[in-house]
Parts: C-alpha cells; sequence; structure tokens
C-alpha cells in the first residue's frame, strides 16, 4: 500500500506524490476552521485586520471612477507594464514624502498588495534553509510566505521600543557561528503587527549599524506608518540607509485594500530583479486598481482622509484599552500610539490557541499568538486584538466576551492545573480574518 | 577581489551575492531592450498579445462600475476570501460551460489572471530539476515561470493537429528512462500561443490515456478556447478527465486584461493547495476587479462582445494572411482558426532573433521563435506575428516592411553566408510586447 501511494497518491488527492517539497509546508490557517463560525453575525471578530471602509466617500468615488474609465479606459483596461503605471509611481513617492522618503518614481515597483512584494523578495533571496531574521512576534502573513519558500525563521526579541539591538546582533553570532546564511533582516518598524509597539527613534541608526557591519539586508515593512494617532511619523530604515533596505509600502490600509496595490523601493539592481520576478509572475498589476488608485490621489483630499482614519482609529484602540483595564486587569498589553492592534498578554494557565474555540463558542474571535511565530512555537500565552474593524460598542462587548471565557479557563486551572495542549499546527496561510 | 565581492556584493549591485539560486534564471526578455525603440508609435508591433479593446462599450462599463461602487463598494473595495468571489465563480462556471465544462463554484479559484494560475501550479509541483512537459513551441510567459521554479522543462514536437500524441509518449519514456521525474504535461490545446494551432477532437483522448497511463497531470491553459473565428468550440481536457486536468481560464482576452482576473479548476485535494498558495502569495485578488467583471457578466451581453470580437479578429487574420501570401511567400504559416497569432517559418539562411533589431530599424516589431523554447535554444527559423491589437492596415504595412527585411537578409545571405549568432540569451520574463 505504501508503494501504491508512493505512485499513485490516493482516492482523495491522486496528485499527493507529485507536490514539490515546499507545498508540503502549506496548511490551513490555524483559525480557518474556525472562521466559518466566526464570521456570522453574532461573533464579534476582534481577529481580523480589514481596515474600516466607512468613512470613505463611496459616491464620490464611483462617480471618478466612472469618468475615469471614460477617459482613461482603453488603458485601464488594458495590460500594463510589469513596474507599475508611471504616474502612480510618482504618486507613491509623494505618499512616501510624508514619512521623509526620498525617492524617485524609477525606484518604485507596484505589487498586487505589499503582500507580493513579501512574495517576491523572499523568492529572490530565499534558498532552502536560508535564515531570516524576523521580530518576536512577527506578521502572519509573511511568515506564511517564508514558510512557502522553506526559510528557516529566526526570531528576535522585541520590547516596548521595537526590536531590541543586542538581540539582533546576538542573533546574527550565534546564526553565523552555525555556518547559516542570513539573508534578511524583515521589520516592521512602525505600529506592529501584532504587537502594536514601533521601533525608537534611538534605535533605528543601532539596528542599521548592525545589519550593515554584518551585511544584512532589511526589508522594512510599513503598511501603517501614516496611522500614528497623533499625526506623528518616524524616520524611515530607508532613509538612514537607502542601499541597505527594501522599503514596502501599501495603499490597503491608508484608502482601500479591495484594489491590491501595494509598493516597493529597493536598491536598483535589486529592483530590476524584483520587476522580472513579478513579470514571471502576474505579467502586471492590474492596470484598473491603478488607475483608480491615481485618480484618488488626484482628485480626494487623501490626506485628510488619513487624518479621518488617525482619529477613527484612535477612539477605537481608546475604546479598547478602557474595556482591557476594565474587564481584563488579569491581563498585560501595550497601549499602542498608531496601528490596529493590541498584543495581549495572557496570565499563567492560558494558552490562547487552546482557549480560541471556547471564545468562539461565546461569540468573540482573536488570533492566537502562536500565529505570529514560526512553525506555532511560541506565542500561546498572547493573543491579537484588533480594535479597527468593530464599532466601539462591539469592541467593549468582545472584550467583556473574552474576558468570561478567561474567567472560566483561569478557574479551571486553578482547580485542574494545565490542559494537554492540542498538536502544534504549524504555520500557515493567513486568511483575511488575519491580515 | 574575488573574495570581496562573495562576501559584500559590488557596486552595482551590493547584494549579488544573497539572491537565491532560481533568480540567476530571471532575465529581461530578449525583446526588452528593443521595446522602448518598438514601442514607438511609427513602429508597427506585430510583437504583443494584447487584446484589441476598441469595441468595448467604455460609457456602459463606467456607468455600470459607479453603481457597482455605490452598491457594493464597501464590500468592493475590502479584503476579499482567497479563493474568489462566490458570486463571480457562479459566472466562471458559466462561462466554461459553454466550451461544455462541467464544473461547480467550488472548483474555482480565481487567480491574479490566468499567469498567477501558472505560477501557483508550478509552485506546488514542481522541485528544482523536475521535469514539465510543453509544446514546442510554448507560451513565453509560462517558460518564464518554469525557469524561476528552475523546472527542466521538456519539449514535445506538434504539428498542424497539436501535439503529437507518440511523440508525447516517446518524450516520457526517454524522460523516465534517464530517471527523471516528470511533473506536468503543460498544454495549451486552442488556438495555440504562438503555434495557432488546435489539438484535433481525435487526438485528445490519446492524449489524455497516454498521460493517465503514466501518471502525469495535465495543465490545459486555454485563454482563447471561446475566440474560435467560427464559433466553434472544443472538447475540455478537463472535460475527458476531471481527475487529472488543472484548467486555467482567463477574462484578459473575452473582456478584458487590465482587471487581472483568471481563474484555475483543478481536482479539490490540489484546489486547496492552490488556494493556500494563492493566500501566501496575494492573500486574496483584487476585490474591486472581482466585483466589475462580475457586473460585466451580469449586465452586459457579453456573450455577444464576444462574438463581436471573434469577428474583428477574423478580419485581422485574414488581412495577415492576405498579406503574407502577397509579400512572404518565401515564407510558412499556418492559418490560425482562432486566437491571435500566426506562426511563421523562415526560410533558410534567416535567424529570428538576429533580424530583430534590423527589423525595428525598419519599423515592425515581431517575437522570436526562440522566447518559445526553454533556454531559447530553438526556434530562431520562426517567428511569432499577432494580428489582434494593429488596424488591418498597419498589418498589411507591418508584413511589407518585414518582407523587405527578410529580402535584404535572404540577399546576404546569398552573397556572404551565414551570420554569426549572437550569444544565446535564455530565457526571459515576457513583457507586455510579448503575451
Amino acid at each position: 500500500m505504501e508503494e501504491m501511494s508512493q505512485v499513485k497518491g490516493n482516492r482523495l488527492d491522486p496528485w499527493l506524490d507529485s507536490y514539490a517539497t515546499r507545498a508540503h509546508g502549506l496548511r490551513a490557517s490555524e483559525t480557518r476552521s474556525l472562521f466559518a463560525v466566526a464570521s456570522r453575525p453574532e461573533v464579534v471578530s476582534l481577529a481580523g485586520g480589514m481596515p474600516n471602509l466607512k468613512d470613505l466617500p463611496l459616491d464620490r468615488i464611483a462617480d471618478a471612477t466612472a469618468e475615469m474609465i471614460r477617459k482613461d479606459g482603453g488603458k485601464a483596461l488594458q495590460y500594463g507594464n510589469g513596474q507599475g503605471l508611471p504616474r502612480l509611481r510618482e504618486h507613491v513617492t509623494e505618499v512616501m514624502a510624508l514619512e521623509g522618503i526620498d525617492a524617485g518614481a524609477d525606484d518604485v515597483i507596484i505589487t498586487t498588495g505589499s503582500q507580493q512584494a513579501v512574495d517576491i523578495v523572499t523568492e529572490l533571496f530565499i534558498d532552502p534553509g536560508d535564515v531570516i531574521l524576523a521580530e518576536a512576534p512577527t506578521y502572519v502573513g509573511s511568515l506564511s510566505i517564508f514558510s512557502t519558500y522553506q526559510a528557516d525563521v529566526q526570531h528576535v526579541a522585541i520590547d516596548a521600543h521595537g526590536v531590541i539591538p543586542e538581540a539582533l546582533e546576538e542573533a546574527i553570532l550565534r546564526t553565523k557561528r552555525e555556518g547559516r546564511t542570513i539573508k534578511f533582516f524583515y521589520c516592521l518598524p512602525n505600529f506592529h503587527n501584532p504587537a502594536g509597539v514601533t521601533l525608537s527613534e534611538e534605535r533605528r541608526p543601532l539596528v542599521i549599524d548592525i545589519c550593515r557591519r554584518h551585511h544584512i539586508l532589511i526589508v522594512e515593512d510599513n503598511p501603517y506608518g501614516l496611522l500614528g494617532f497623533e499625526g506623528q511619523t518616524y524616520t524611515a530604515l530607508k532613509t538612514l540607509a537607502p542601499d541597505d533596505v527594501i522599503y514596502l509600502g501599501s495603499f490597503s490600509k491608508i484608502f482601500a485594500p479591495g484594489y491590491r496595490v501595494g509598493w516597493a523601493v529597493a536598491p536598483p539592481a535589486v529592483k530590476e530583479k524584483m520587476k522580472l520576478a513579478s513579470e514571471a509572475a502576474i505579467l502586471c498589476p492590474s492596470s484598473v486598481g491603478q488607475y483608480s488608485i491615481s485618480m484618488y490621489l488626484e482628485q480626494f483630499d487623501w490626506k485628510k482622509q488619513i487624518g479621518e482614519f488617525r482619529t477613527m482609529y484612535r477612539e477605537r484602540r481608546d475604546t479598547m484599552v478602557g474595556a482591557l483595564e476594565e474587564y481584563l486587569p488579569v491581563c498585560r498589553w501595550n497601549v499602542p500610539d498608531g496601528g490596529f492592534y493590541v498584543w495581549v498578554g495572557l496570565p499563567e494557565g492560558i494558552d490562547a490557541r487552546e482557549m480560541l474555540p471556547r471564545a468562539v463558542t461565546n461569540l468573540v474571535a482573536y488570533v492566537s499568538g502562536t500565529a505570529f511565530y514560526a512553525g506555532g512555537k511560541a506565542g500561546q500565552d498572547h493573543l491579537r486584538l484588533s480594535f479597527c474593524y468593530p464599532e466601539p460598542v462591539d469592541i467593549r462587548e468582545g472584550v467583556r466576551r473574552l474576558s468570561q471565557v478567561i474567567s472560566r479557563d483561569l478557574e479551571n486551572y486553578r482547580l485542574f492545573g494545565p490542559t494537554s495542549y492540542r498538536d502544534s499546527l504549524g504555520i500557515t496561510a493567513p486568511g483575511p480574518d488575519q491580515v
């Protein structure tokens, strides 16, 4: 039978024997099986990273889109070039200038969301077994890509001020001593997903200096950089070290994700290779998407809109932190000054992954901290709560329901001791419930 | 110096030493350097595979898009699910039904153009060195993907009736004798790009039977299937062998490529893996693109539109074949009964790749046959002419200009013998000039 299945797959999957090695790393997100339940309207989802679009002026966007198609439809409905629409790349430089990044339109490559940019960078640099350094925790969507390319992700400790420089250097030295090849340091410096922290200005030159000394490329993923709640921005790593950083940006959080338009800025030779890799994968990014975003940036007061987003998200952050103080004093959390997420530390005896089905039964969803560690091998003592999408009243109610579940679990722990954890489920393609 | 460059890259590319093995296969398309020149308005381009969108009712599409954004904008501008919009997947089953394919909406996965579907399939199945069987010649865009994943492409001979079953079996036996692993047969059965031929109905069950006996998966790429000039369609390989075929379709040629929406239908277990791989790479396909196409299929007479496309392309095919008869009797060509392309065999002594710069200087562009062979190792005796985009008067003029260049090259060949061919340039990401 064993031999048979080697040759012919099996009835469930006749092609089981044919997959590439990398395909075995693909598994459904650990919350996927709960997603059908968690997306029911009676469940408060504090899991998803979906931006809140209710303040976008849909009527005016509809009219302007129609006008764009009337005027530019012949081009907007056609194939475009692999690097992206030149006009949009100009706009991207204006967006980045708000964070002090100085780049030319030719340095920019447009991608299918910044997710595709992470995919291309990983494709270009990672041979199986190569090491990627990443914060502990880090973005689940990138972990999923790193796993596909069979990278060995080594996590680097962070604290309230972002990645710890000494920990970074130590990880580099340790990895090098083991004779391993480090290809890049993947870093979310601003309003971290999931940790909610920001790399301090003081540490930024230190991080650059360490990576430079060890000739390690930095991949700076910055989808939330303009969503600082006080309007504050931080010095981009790209600004400090243009030749050592691939910078990734996105319109998903400052406008809308449905167009799937993000971008990368890379050193010239790397950018050329990224362009070729993107052309191979998708020929070109969506022209309709690019023309639409270009239209939006030209005809709408997008900076004011970002200001309104900030205000909305700040209010939700305040609601969530208030609810945590009221209902979950047994937990620890950061107070993020931008972005979408609060990273909640659980009391001893609570396992975030193991508790999730009970939370969903109690009509509240979150993402277990294990999703943000390679192989799901840590993070069971944390969970990520998103305050971006639900209404404030639902945020409060969600935290209240969560507190009921945690209280019950704590009670059981005190009475019966630790439960046996479920098998480690591994990492994982993220769903829209996790981004 | 050598050691230095191993450690530090070089000034042109400080990260030269860091790329993955697969990145070395990425090279610019061989026509890329000519593209800036070839896209000048005075050049007649018979190179590009861009569909001709002039007959699309842009005004009505503009209005309907505005209405869609007003009504569904909250969802169309948001993240969607990784498999694609359920409503659009239903529509896709209706489109496929026109070719007799019986599939359910849950069998369909929406991709960023069918190019992304080829990318995902290759990612899932190909370990470096694995063999992909492909027609000789085959689609340049897929060769570019296969090269990225370090596949070994083995070409299988075709004739006027498509792939030759005996050649397919022989290639399988030869490859197996060498101890190599064949992962799939990549096949463009209808209105082949670039060869313009269609796999005959008689051969289809033979091809299926051969692949089945050797347990070889078939990837059926079918972007042009509804563009038969007499309205004829052919039995899909997918219909003949649902469990043995991954079917790829696209809206790029029957509606518009600017939305970047294609799809795949795969056996259930393979489809699940494709969904995970797509989510890893891009999270989800563009919601705006999917809602737009869904709107188009619901509100427009898209079948009539396809009929109009057929008529337009048939006229252009007639113009091109007429011009070839008039100006290039020294060449051989097929008369395609659908699709976009004529595959032109050159007289002895003419090298398509080597001649291209002279053609562009004479204000006509084509794609050298070498682009359609792995490694560019064959095909110099053919070129691909596209009749889809230029106006008939330009098609005639383009063929006339081409005949001048060929005449001069032939004259030189008779006087001086063969020119030395340029170094083999390898394969290559396709540009929008080549698709």
